[in-house]
This record gives structure tokens, sequence and C-alpha cells, in this order.
């Protein structure tokens, strides 16, 4: 850029003029603190209800957590949004949102723009929604957003929330090294105009705020908001739900919240939101929806300006003969996970569909970027082919009368089918007559065939997460723009999602997205190609990984395999472009972990390696060609140094001390209101861990490692960097562990408590401790899950505990050890919440051997006699599936079932008296009863004994229903065969309830 | 206006662009609620310090109190401000403002611009300045302030604060009966936006909202902004008082606040506001002031735009010989009394300086408008006379030695006074020789000695309050822009306040004050009345009264006579034209006395009666002329609608119901902490007012009449009319009283609460109870005045108790009241307070004393006997004062005093035996005693009596002192002798206190 850059308020009252001239409203920042533009009731209510709504304003936005002290160059407490909000959808929202940055001065066509899935919600606000963050060079610079619900409430219409970070976006603009450097306007620096209050405030954030004060205040200000609601009063309640967010924020940047406690004080920010929701939208309807028909508006861009209103052209030529057929479904940037699975869903369903339109076919490929799915079929038939079918009618007697003359039955027959009675014959079948008549169907055009199925084809795509966006309430991954439909040079005519099919497709962004006509099915792969447009993923996927295995050459390095990640970034562009950029190496005295988690996950570039050792380099991936590549890899390298520094200045200040010196902060950090703090579940652990240890039968020393690891296993939920990267938790412990002197055991232990799986036997100890404490504290507290609502993450929990005890193999008892927890507990614990939290892990248990292939039936079975020991309940799983696999288990269950289903009804159990017994039949199953019992007693009462003890009983037993009365008319006789069949019966307890499976 | 007008929105961005283009650093409103932008850190706290900061912001402004539930025009809880600061001040700032308005389409000429004092302070803040409300066509658009101090701390330099009432300038500029009829933008109306929320903070704030739960968050969030001034953190300590101000506001909204708690809130915000300011100060000048080497604002736009900076013209030619001379000081507009107290300053001391510049003159006229004060003198002299003077020198033996050569002395006296030794002479005097010389001055040029004089005229000039504004720190009324001083066609060239002297007078401001140059002194007036600015008080005023009162007669009506207003009006205009406005007949149902002080104290209009009776008419005075003088009209008669259907607002919620019903509501009204609500000081009064009123000797019926009065007295004070036009309380009252059906008595006793002088007995009782309460309870809650801090505004009721006692005559002891009153409190009385409220009192009383023109002798004698009766004191004060102008009060005096000074170093009281006085002169000085102690208990102890007295026992005195000697021998004559004059000396006991007359 040659000419001087707009200054920071210079680029501000820019972007309003711009918004201004698209006839948005220009609203002003809000006057209560807010973490956000969308909290502002411009946003949050104003989206709420039928009334468009078209709206631009600034506003600092205050995130307490983000205080870096003025030490980090673009993370602060405050930064600047302009918040856009655009209802319904205009149509072409990401137009007028790039055409904004060229208003800046932003070139789509110098920078790298990209639009990475990101989907927004906000649990205090009970509000969601789809989109993006936008990346400029590698830095997130706005937020974009399709608004699904608000308050808890369905958004109709949806509206378009673009939320930019205006800091990073002047930050980019003036190419600065920070914000501080930034000039603000009218000489003043950003730094010389915030700085010092950016300072103070972290310091008042971090350090100074009074925890206990603050709390009081939040309770005190939810109850004014309840208050206000009762008196119909939506903006004061509204602006009390704003301050009681600021005072969470301010809470939880102090340390002073909990995991657990986080999520209860999300539900009470719900709860007033969605009164608050409520409440606005009925006074919108009771006051007519006032600006329903603005003018201004009305009639207004939707129309005129989206795309997707292409004129269709009736009577287009069709194909004369077999001819490409190619099918584009353009979109707004699908995530990576949609893309990939809608590609692998139309490679099943294009198939089905032409064979089940009868459209002959050639070759099939489906292709795709995040900004088009493509279907290309070669040598799509003209017409769908002829075909007959036999049709039965009325019986042969009411159709013909007692003359062989037909009746007004067959008369009515033939009429439904386009036929005369004389093409009618009458055949026979299962011994009845009927008439019967041979329909030809006459294949039609392709493009009337496909003109009615497209629409379903892209329908039955499914994505994980979909959205609407206008007024079709249809739902997609992301709003659908345009659709490209041809068959060779003819126009396959269709609506869809309000969008009709054109012969237009769309080029770059970055040389924005140009209009390109194309003739015929047969020039859209060229015409692609020209626009520079790699459509299929596997050809990015290698231009990428060589394009990135030569950069890392060129260091000397190389790019460790990360198929995920390569995945991933394929579906991030349509044309790509790899570049190397490079980092200063002092930040290599970070651990790897976190480098390489910021690199990876932030960031999507791929890290370089030497042998072990991490390189001060990465490659990233531009969605577009080589031109201005300088400038992208300067952006990207000043994010990933803020990035870094961010890192650093975390991990410098943690290393201060040693890792046992956070435990004591743990005090502050509550777990649950009812259960204490982290402090008080430390305590617990380090109580409870050796209980469960023994249990487990770790040696002396396991039991040592364990003991110490959990002491500390929470202490670094106090630490910056964990605080700051919670992915981190337990893996940064365990390097601060590892880093303060503690035994590699103890590392581990530390490192895999959150793990599903752990690695030794401390640590599993460590694990299953800890998810008994939460589980039997959270039942007790009466804070179990409800419904599909699990704040606490409960189910996590049971599913972990019951996945390592059985990837273990070890055998736990469930019961004894949540007793053990329970009895550490600050709230009552006993038969309810056991039962409950058994009930529970139980449920979760089901779902696992489900999951593992096991029929109802089976899991079932095991789980009623297992459900307190996991790893029991998978084994037994595992062999019971044998077991009815094998040929003989009919015969062998049916024997068995007999027993129970005789004796099932019994009001009392019968004493057997064995010398009593005479008949052959029954001593030969009192024997084999009793070798049964034994082996029982002898091997444990697993699934393969209890099966294989039924195998050597089945005779006897069926002989003796065969051959014997059981219910002998003498009383004696008759109670000392059942007390024999209670016997056998009851081998299966503990083991396995068969009653449910089939064939019982 | 025949172009579109600007819609809400687009005019706030052209003026943001518009003070960008001025070298504004364009600010964002604050995340705080404030009242105003001043609040916002970017005003309260950039302004101190040195360093220069431009700023422009809008301000969305919250004022609880001002909230009528979107049922006014222009008033509302939330309006828009847009906040200017130009530190220093540029020198052009009311241009760079009225500009601002042009940039809009609110063209100066089209309407009347004015600037009316208005002197703006924050209490809480701890801030003031001197500026003006800024009218247009009669509305307040902008408070326009010469910041002098923030947190209590002295700005150097000086701020301008402009702060634009954006919904009104808007509410004008789109013709609208009201803000809620306009349109804001984006096709959406203002009411659109912002009325529902409006109507539901006016409900929180009147109805809802918790108080007891408001004033401990107000508590705690204090103590947070104590805890960050204890860590250093300014801009988060700021925030909190902030926060304690809206919650102050809210608290005061809903009727929580009393009068006296309200300055104890005041004091603890103040005091924050102080700690604040001070650290911030500090906090510059540590960072080594970063923004005061600003290249964008440093030699920038004050002194290339500034006016007052004209060059000099060097060796201008002096007047040949006498010839007019002008002195014109231009400054931004004077307050009223500012001008008139100026020309007549200017008129004692212009003749003074000539003379004393010993230059010839003519007749002198000194005449002004609001922007200039002229001073024209006809045929000054070009030159000052000559004079000779004789200077007296050492004596003359020192002066000559014995030789009769000069000595040394000799010669230095010569030459000190620039002659040789020849010229000195030998003069006698007083018996002593001394030498002598005569000393020749010659005249000088006028233009040097003007030149020399003319600064120290101007800052002769001494104003009630005047004002700092730029580097030069002169002070003066408001800043002094220019300055016209012609001798003839020469200019007298000199400096003052940083403007120098030049030819050149600005026309109107509503003609764009353009530059006018005089060629001559002569030329002056002409040029004056060609710019039709009428420059004479008396002109103007003549005007004005003509022109309003043919105004009146063209609708059958008059205008009563009302001086003060005329004067006032006089003094706000340079070219006045009077119009009629109207408003609707329905508004006359409204008290005629709210309608009144509408008009008066609010508008400056002149209301026209037929009669009694109010007309729907009023006269404005525009400064300017004719020209689209509806546009004037309309904008006037939509204020006063505005203003009225606020008073209808008020009125209508107030009368339905009776005045007794609102007394219940005076419990939530705090009177002060420890002293309970107004309602326990109602209470209080009820009991009260029959005690005073028996010690008043009312009778019966008039007891009664004062008993309600004291029941219903205070409670006009929850009414909605008091609670917003505080000046109306008492009146307000009795008019409710009266429509309520109370006596007219009752309605006059309530009605006169707060006036210095009752009209009648009950109303007498009733004031005298209300402020005994006062102060007895202030006292006894050790909130008595410190210093001159009296928060309380107890000497006002200290004096107005002393001035109704005094202009009653009434005889009334305070010991007695103040301990009747204080046994009612609910605070421990006793001697103390009783003591401290005396002493209060006597000093008040020996101030009114003095204003009433008694010697400090006179004053100190009588109070020093009568300090617990002011009416008492007042008539002994006359008595004394009369009998020390007789021509035997020397004598008298003297022999009283013999009396006193010979026994006052007594130890003892000695006791008289009468028949023990054996000696003549004893015998008939006892005569006259005694006939004295008969009179006196006879008459009362008067100073008349007690003066009558005395000069009938001087005689017998003065003859005891010469022919007897009092110090007998023998103890026992001696003694009895000076019993006798011990009481005589303890006549004035209760009377006066004579010693500190003159002449004791």
């Amino acid at each position: 850029m040659t000419t001087t850059p707009l200054n920071f308020q210079q680029m501000i009252l820019r972007l309003l003029d711009y918004w201004q001239a698209q006839g948005c409203l220009i609203w002003q920042p809000y006057n209560v603190q807010v973490g956000a533009g969308t909290m502002n009731p411009a946003t949050i209510l104003r989206v709420l209800g039928p009334e468009p709504w078209n709206v631009a304003y600034i506003e600092p936005s205050i995130r307490p957590d983000d205080g870096r002290f003025g030490e980090n160059p673009n993370r602060m407490q405050q930064h600047y949004q302009l918040q856009v909000i655009l209802k319904p959808d205009p149509g072409n929202p990401i137009d007028l949102y790039l055409n904004s940055l060229e208003a800046i001065g932003i070139s789509r066509r110098e920078h790298d723009i990209r639009f990475v899935e990101d989907n927004w919600q906000s649990p205090a606000l009970g509000a969601w929604g789809l989109g993006w963050e936008v990346w400029l060079d590698g830095q997130e610079i706005t937020q974009y957003t399709y608004f699904q619900q608000a308050g808890g409430l369905d958004l109709n219409p949806v509206s378009v929330e673009i939320t930019y970070g205006l800091d990073r976006i002047a930050l980019a603009l003036q190419g600065k090294n920070s914000v501080w450097e930034m000039a603000y306007g009218a000489g003043v620096g950003y730094g010389d105009a915030l700085l010092q209050a950016e300072i103070e405030h972290c310091k008042y954030y971090f350090d100074v705020a009074d925890v206990d004060a603050l709390k009081m205040i939040y309770d005190t200000y939810e109850r004014e908001a309840i208050r206000c609601l009762d008196a119909g009063l939506v903006a004061p309640a509204h602006d009390y739900n704003l301050k009681c967010s600021q005072l969470f924020n301010v809470l939880d940047t102090r340390g002073a919240i909990g995991v657990t406690e986080r999520a209860a004080y999300f539900g009470r920010m719900r709860r007033v939101a969605h009164r608050v929701s409520t409440a606005y939208v009925e006074q919108r309807q009771q006051l007519e929806y006032p600006i329903a028909n603005n003018p201004a508006w009305s009639g207004g861009r939707a129309e005129s300006s989206a795309p997707g209103t292409w004129n269709l052209e009736p009577g287009t030529h069709a194909p004369a003969d077999v001819d490409t057929f190619v099918l584009e479904i353009g979109s707004e940037e699908l995530p990576h996970g949609d893309l990939t699975s809608a590609l692998e869903q139309l490679r099943a369903a294009v198939p089905a569909l032409l064979d089940a339109a009868r459209l002959a076919h050639g070759r099939i490929r489906v292709q795709g970027t995040p900004r088009r799915l493509a279907v290309l079929v070669e040598g799509l038939a003209a017409r769908s082919a002829d075909v007959e079918s036999v049709v039965k009618g009325p019986p042969a007697d009411r159709a013909f009368d007692a003359n062989g003359q037909p009746t007004q039955a067959a008369a009515g027959f033939a009429r439904s089918r386009g036929l005369s009675v004389d093409d009618l014959t009458v055949v026979e079948e299962g011994g009845k007559r009927y008439v019967s008549a041979v329909v030809r169907e006459a294949g039609r055009p392709s493009l009337e065939v496909l003109a009615e199925r497209l629409p379903d084809l892209i329908a039955g795509i499914k994505f994980e997460k979909s959205m609407r966006w206008n007024a079709t309430n249809v739902s997609y991954s992301r709003p659908l723009r345009w659709l490209l439909a041809l068959h060779g040079p003819a126009l396959v005519p269709f609506t869809y999602a309000g969008v009709a099919s054109d012969r237009v497709t769309y080029g770059l962004r970055p040389f924005g997205s140009p209009a390109i006509v194309v003739p015929d099915a047969a020039a859209y792969l060229p015409a692609l190609a020209e626009a520079t447009i790699v459509l299929d993923v596997d050809d990015r996927r290698a231009l990428i990984a060589a394009g990135a295995e030569a950069l890392a050459r060129s260091v000397h390095g190389v790019i460790p395999a990360d198929p995920a990640l390569l995945d991933e970034v394929t579906n991030l562009v349509e044309r790509p472009t790899p570049l190397l950029g490079s980092f200063e190496e002092r930040f290599l005295a970070l651990p790897p972990m976190a480098l390489v988690a910021v690199m990876r996950k932030h960031q999507r570039y791929f890290p370089i390696y030497q042998g072990e050792r991490l390189l001060p380099y990465f490659v990233a991936v531009r969605n577009g060609d080589a031109e201005h590549l300088d400038i992208v890899r300067d952006g990207n390298e000043h994010v990933i140094r803020a990035r870094f520094a961010d890192a650093a200045f975390f991990y410098d200040k943690d290393i201060r001390c040693g890792l046992a010196e956070f435990v004591p902060a743990l005090g502050k950090l509550t777990f649950q209101t009812a259960l204490g703090s982290m402090l008080d579940k430390t305590r617990r652990l380090e109580q409870l861990v050796p209980v469960v240890a023994a249990m487990l039968g770790l040696s002396d020393a396991e039991r040592a490692t364990a003991g110490r690891a959990a002491a500390l296993a929470k202490a670094d939920l106090a630490t910056s960097m964990v605080i700051e990267m919670t992915s981190l938790q337990g893996k940064m412990g365990g390097h601060y562990a590892l880093r303060g002197g503690e035994s590699a055991g103890v590392a581990t232990a530390i490192a895999e408590q959150y793990d599903a799986v752990s690695s030794t036997r401390p640590a599993l100890a460590l694990a299953v401790a800890d998810r008994l404490d939460s589980l039997a504290g959270l039942f007790a507290a009466g804070l179990g899950p409800k419904g599909s609502n699990d704040p606490f993450g409960l189910r996590r929990a049971a599913l972990q505990l019951i996945e390592n005890l059985t990837a273990h193999q070890q055998r736990f008892d469930l019961r004894a050890g949540l007793d053990a927890a329970g009895a550490l507990l600050p709230v009552t614990w006993g038969d309810k919440p056991r039962a409950e939290a058994l009930a529970f892990i139980a449920g979760r248990l089901e779902g696992v051997l489900r999951e593992a292939g096991h029929p109802a039936g089976i899991v079932k079975a095991v789980v009623a006699e297992n459900a307190q020991d996991p790893s029991a309940a998978w084994l037994a799983a595992a062999a019971l599936a044998e077991a009815t696999r094998s040929p003989d288990w009919p015969a062998v269950l049916n024997a068995y079932a007999r027993c129970v289903r005789i004796t099932r009804p019994l009001p009392q159990r019968y004493t057997l008296r064995p010398d009593d017994l005479a008949v052959a039949e029954e001593r030969a199953l009192l024997d084999a009863l009793l070798a049964a019992e034994a082996q029982r007693s002898a091997a444990g009462g697993s699934v393969e004994t209890f099966v294989a003890s039924l195998r050597g009983m089945e005779p006897a037993i069926t002989r003796l229903f065969e051959d014997v009365l059981i219910m002998d008319k003498d009383p004696a006789v008759r109670e000392n065969r059942l007390a024999l069949l209670q016997r056998v019966a009851g081998l299966a307890a503990g083991v396995a309830d068969l009653s449910g499976l089939e064939g019982f």
C-alpha cells in the first residue's frame, strides 16, 4: 500500500458511512459494560420476532479474561467491535462485508480472507448461530453468524450478524506490530488513548476485585432483573442481566468460579434471558410490529441485489442425445466436516437417483470445495428408459359379469391405467383370479426428470448442524446461494431454497467471485480450471502436501504426517497456495505442546520439525494465488507472534513457582457450590485415591505415585496457561510437575487424568477416583442430569469411567467405589443418590455395549446383573454374544428358559431335598446342577462358565421336562422338583438375566 | 428550509465528521451509564493536567428524573449528547460551534441563537465552570462551559466544553412537535427505535427500583472505588464512582433521598472524585505527559485561526490635536449582571484614569452589549498635561556642609530627580529645614499614556464570578476576544490577556460576526449603527419595552411592569426584536404561578395579562432582525409547549389526590440520616409548632391554624410539581392545600414557610419551628457548618429566623425554642449543641446588625447580652446607636465605664449595705441607682431605659468619683462603696455590654 492507511477513527467513520449507505440504522454503543455488541439490545432483542432490522454500531467490548496488562500485541480486556445486523438476510451479505473491507483499504486481492467454521453460542444468552470466523491473513478479524436462536427462542427470520474486530483490522491495515503502536486519530496514538486504562482494568480484574462483594451484587442484580420482569419491564431487566454477565466475567477472571459453578451461573443468566426474550416478543406483537413495514427496507435489497434470482430460460434445447450432466450447488463456505460428509452422501445418492429415474449414465464424479459441491455425470441419457409393468386389477368375477362382459369395475380399472378394457387379461394367483394389465411407461426427457428429482437430492444431504437463512426456512449447512444445473447445453430448471437453477458459476473470492457463464455441461470443468479453482479434494490435498513438504525441506525440516489437519486445510480453500512463515526462536523455549496446539488448533498451520526438535517455522495455506504472498505471510507471522506472546506471557507467569504452590489457589475455584472448591475436591481425592488404589490392587509404589498425583492433580487449573487454554488441562499439569522435579509416574497420572483411558495403573486410580467423586457428589447434591440437560458433564464422566475400566479389563465394584467417595462428601450420601448414580452409569453402560455392536437383548441381560462392574459387563456381553452364535444355543436357552418359566410364578423358594429325588431324570439333573454349582464356585460367575454349565445340563433338563410330570399330584414330590429347577434358574444370578433374550 | 433535513443519524455522523476535520479525536460513548458526556473519562480526566486534548464523541446520557414515560415532547430519561472538548481554548470556539450547526443545516441567520449565562457545576465531580446555555429559538440545545475545576483541582489550561443536546437540535432541525416523531435513520423513527425502552426505564426508575438494594450496592461500589484507589487504579475507581452516581440518581428519582442526605452523598462522590483526579494528575506526570507534544495540535489552530493576534501597526499616526477616543472590549457573551456591573465600574474608573493620566477630555460615555463594553471619550487631549511638583530631600544640615557646599547626599538627591544641585532650595517645615526641589514632568503622547493604563483599567473590572480561559491565566467574566482602541485615527497599542489591540470590531452573531475595520474613533458609533447593533442599554431597553407593549396590545393584553426581567432581556441581546408567541389555551388550567415561573425564569418571556387573567401569549425577544422571524417564533412556541406539557404532566399527577395523602410518602424522603425522614420532621413539627406558638403568644384560632399547617407543611415535597420545580416548594403546597379545601390561613402558612418573612402569625410559628428543628437537629447530629462549608444551608436558616423575628418585632427566647426542638429529636440534645447553635446564630445576628449599618462596637455590645433574642438585639442596637449619637454620650459612657473599670477586677460581689452609706455623694448615687432599678423592673431591660437611667446617674457617679475616695482605708467603707458601684455596673446585664464601645 502506498497511500497512508486510515487511522483508527477514520476507519470507524468510514465503516459507519458504508453501512449507512447500505440502509443500516446507525446505533450507539451501549452504556452497560458488555462482552460483545451482540448483547446490545439493538441486536439481542431486535433479532427476535418478525420485524426487519438493519443496524450497525460500534461496541467497546469488555472481556476481562482477555486482559494482558497491555503486554500483548492484540489481546486486551477492551476491544472495539463493529456490529452489523441484517435481518432478514439480504442475499449477498458476504459480498457486502467484503466490500466494506475494500472501503477501508483492505483488498481481497491482496490478502488472504477466509471463512473458517465457527459456530457461535452464548450459554448466558441462550443464543446460538452458525457461521465463521473470518480470517485476514490468518488473523481472526470478524465473527460472522447466521443467528438461529436467542433467549432460547427460534429466530424467524434469521439475522445475519457480522461482528468486526476493529482493533485487529486496524492493526493489519496500519501494518503495526501491536495495537498500542497504532494511530487512533488526531495525532494521538491508540496506546496514548487507551493503554493506561487497559493496564489498570487488568489489575482490577485479576488482582483487586472483591469476590464476595461482587457475588452479592450479582445476586442483587439478578433479583432486580426478575422484579423488572415481574413488572413487565423488558429493557431494564435486560440491562441487569448484562450487568450480571459482566460481574460473572470479572469473577471468572478473578479465578472465583469453578467449572461446575459456571454452569449454574450460565443457567441463571439464561433463564433471565429467556424471560426477557419471551416478554420482548409478546410486547412487539402487542405493539403490532411497528417497524414491520419500513419502506426503506421492505421490497428492498434482498430482492434487487441477491444472487439466486436468475431468470429461467424456458424451452432451452434439451440434449439431443446422451450428454454430460453437471450440477453445482453453490453456497457460502461449508465447514470442513460438512464438505466431506456431503461429498460422501452425494456419491451414494446420485447413482441411486439416476437409477430410480431410469436415466442411463456413464461415469459419475462428485467433487467439491468449500463453496461448491459438484456432481458430474458423463453420458447421461436424454430420456429415461421406457418400462413395462403388470398391474393387478379387481377380481375377475367382479370385472366380468355372468355373460363375460366387462363391468364398470373393469372399465374403471382400465381407464385409470390409460388402457381400454380390451387390453385386460385375467391371471390366476394363489387360487384366485384377477384382472390384470400390462402398463407401459414411456421414458421422459431428462430435463423433466432431473428437475423433479434434484430438489430432493439436495434436501437429502444431511449435516451435523444445519441452519436456516431465508424465508423458505430450508435447512442447509450454510446459505445456498446458487445452483448450476446443465445437461449438455440445456438448463435443468428447478428451484430450491428460493434459488432458481442457472448456468452461472462464480469464481474465487479473492478475484471478487466473478460470475462465469457456462454454455454447456462439458464446459464446466474447463471453466473452473480457468478460474484456477481446484475442484477435486484429492488434487487439493496433494498440492498442499507437496507444497508444504517442499517448503519444509527448504528449511531442512519435515512435516510429520497429520492427515486430520491436512484434510481440514484442504477443505478450507478452493485454490491452495502453501507459504512458509517463521517465528522468533525465543518462543521455542515454550513447551512444544503449547506451540503445536496454537499452530494446529488455532491457526491450522503445519508445524515443522527437525527430528524431535520443533523448528521456528510453519506452513500456512492461502486461498488464492501467489500474488501479494508477502502481505499474506507478513500477516500470518504477526498473528502467530501475538499468539505465542500470549502463551509466553502465561508460561512465564506460571513457572515462577512450583505446581504445588498453585494448590491453595484452588480454594478460590468453586467446583460446585454445595461441593466446595477445587481445593476441597483435591482434599477428597487425596483420601479417596488410596482407597480406590487398594480396590484396584495397586502395589505400594503405585499407590504412593497415585497419592502424590492426587494432591497435585487439579493444581494446573489455577495456572494461567490452563485458565487460558483449557484444552491443555492435565497436560500442562504433567509438564509443570515434571519440570518441578516430580517423578515421571506422578506426571503421567496428572497428565492423563482427563483422558478416557489411562496408560498406567496409578493414572487409572486417579482418573477413577476423580470421576467417582464427581458422580457421587453431584448426584448427592441433587444435580444429576435431567432430560438432555447435563450441565456438569456427568455423561462424559460416566462414559470415561466405563471405558477406562473396560480398557484395563479391571474388575471394580462401583457400589463400593461410590460409597467410598460418598463418605467423603460435604453433603449427605445414601441409598437414593447411590441408586440414581448407579442407574445413570448403567444407562451409559448399555449405550457403550450397544455401540460395541451387541444386540439389545444381550446388553439388557448382562447389564441387569453387572451394572456395578463395567469391565465384567463388557466381558459378559462378549461371552454371551459368543454363546448365542453357537448352533446349540436355541436348545440350551430353551432348556434354561423352561426352568425359569415354570418357577418364576412361584411365590416362594422351596428347599431342595436331594435324597428325596427318586426318579433317574431328577437325579441326572441334580448331578449336573451340583457340577455346575461347583464350577461356578471355583471359576467365579462368568458367562462362559454359566453357559458351559447350561450346555452340560441341557440334556438332563430336556429329559426331565419331557419324561417326568413336574407338577406331580404329591405336593412333596412337586415342590422338590420345583426346588431343583429353582436352583437351576438361580445359576444366572450375578451373571446375566437371560429372560429378555430372543427365544426365551 | 426546502431541502429534506438530515435525519438523526445523519446529523450525528455529519457532526462527527465536522469535528474530526477540526482535529478532534473521535471517541466512543462510555460503557457505564452516565448522566452526561462530561463524566466520560475522555472529559473529566483528560481535562486535568497540562496536556492538550481535543475530542468529540456521542454520549447517550441517562437522567432518570427527567423521565416522563415518553409523554413529553423533548424530555426523557435518555437523551443523546455530543460532547466536544477543546483544550486549550483554540481562540474561536464559539465560531467553531456555530459553524458546526451550519454544517447540519442550522443557519445562524435564520434562527435566534443565544448564549444565556449558565454556570455549570457538578457537586458530585467537584467540578465547575462558567459558560452558557445556548438557546436555539428559545430552546436550550447546548451547554457551553469553560471548565475551571474538576475533582476539586484547578484546571490549567482551561478546557472548552461544548455539550450538544442532539435530540433537541434534531427536533428543531426536523421541525417536529416531539422527538418521538423524528426520523432516526434508515426509515426508522426515533420513537420506533427508543420509545418503548424509554417508558420501561421510567417505570423502573420511578416505581420499581429496590431502594434498599440499590443503597447497599452504592455502599459496595464506593468501597470498591476506594480499594481501587488504594491500589493506584484510576480508571476502575472512576468507573465505580460513575456507577455510584447513577445509583444515586435512581435513588433520587425514586424519591428516596432527602435534601440533607443529598449533600452527604455528594460529599462521598466528591471525595472519591478528588482522589481519582489527584491520582490521575500524578500518573500523567509520572508518564511524562505522553501527548503533550502532539504535532496535530501543537502550533496548531489556536495560533492560526484565533482572533486577537492582529498585527500591531507601530508608528501609527498619533492624533494631532484633541480627538475622540474609543475603547471597545470585545468578549464572548457577558452574563446580564456582569454587563451591568462592568458598565458601572467603567463609568467610575474611566474619569479617574484620565484624571490620573492628566489627559484632558470632554464627555465620557460608557455603553455596552453582551459582547462589548465601549468607552467613548470626546475631545481627548493628544498629550497629557505637564506638571510641576515639589519634592523634599534630605535635611539641610546633611545636604550642605559647614561651608554651605552640597554634600554627596545633596548630589545624590538631585541626580535621582534628574536635576543639578543648583536646582535645590532649602525649605522649613515643622521647625526643621530640608532640601527641596521643583520637579517638572512634561506631558506625554496620549497613545503612550493610554497604552500604559488601559490594561489596568480592564484588569480593574471585577466580576462576581470570573474565569480563566487561556495561557495568560488572566481572569474576566468570559473570554476576552478582541480590543479596539483608537484615539482619533491612531491605534492605542497594548496587549491584554493575550489579545493585542486593533482597529477591528465585530458585527452581530446572526450575521456571522463580520470583522469591521474602524478607521477612526469617530467612525466607531456609525459603524456599530450600520451593523444594526444597539450599543446603549437604555436604547435597547426602550425598544424592547415599546415593542413588547405593542405586541401585547395587539392581543388586547398588557405586560405588567417587570423591571428585573426587562433588564435581563435587555442584556441578552445586541439587537432586540420582540416577537409575539402563543400557546394552547388548555395550559391556562394550570396554576398561573407555574406558567409564569416557566415563562419568566426558564424562558425569559414576558407573560401577558388581561386584568388578573393570564392570556395564552408571551413576548420573546430575539437577538437579530425580523427576517425569518416565523422560524424563531415557531421554535419558541415549540419550546413553551414542551415546558408546559411537562408542568401539566406533573400537575395532573398531583391533583389526583389530596395534599394530606402525600404525607406518608415523606417517609421515603430522608431529611438527614440521623434525623430521620421528612415524615419524621413533620411529626416533630406537629409537636413543636404548638409549643412555639405558645411562646409567640398566638391565639387559640391561630394555634389551630399553625398546627394544621405543620401537619401538611412538607407534603408538597412529595408532589411531582415540586420534585420537578423545587423553587415552587411551599407555594405549590399552599395551592394544593387551598384546592383541597384547607383554610386560607393554613394555605398561607404552608406557602410562606420558606420565605424570609411571614405575613401571618401562624405562618411565623411554622417558619420559626421549622428552622429551630433544623438548627437544633443538625447541631445535635454534629453537622453544624465547618469553615465556609455549609452543606445543609444552616446559615440561611439562621438568617431567616433572625429576619422573621425582627420583622415581626417578636421577642423570642431562642434558648427555650431550641430546647423545645431539641427535646423532640431522635438524637441527644444538650449543652454542647445548644451552645454551638446559639453561637452560630449569634454570629449571623452580628452580621445582620452590621449589614443594617451599626458599628462593630455597638453590635458586639448588644449581641453580647441579646444573642438569644434577635428582635431584642435589633431594637437594642438601634437604641444604643441612637444614644451614642447624643452629645452627652461620652460623659455618660465615661461615668458608667468608671464604675465598671473599678469593679471589674474584683474577685467577688459585695453586698450593699444602704444604711451604711453615710456620705452625701454615696446617698445621691444610691437614690439614682434605686430609681434606675425600679424603672428597669417596670419597663424591662431595654437600652432606652438603661441609657436614660445612666444619664440620670451620671452626675452622681461623677461626683462620687471626684469627691470621694472610693478605696477607703476602712475595708467596710470601701467594700460598701464598691458594692454600690457593682450594682450600677450590673444595670447593663441583659441589655448590652458597653465595654467594647469607643470611649469606654
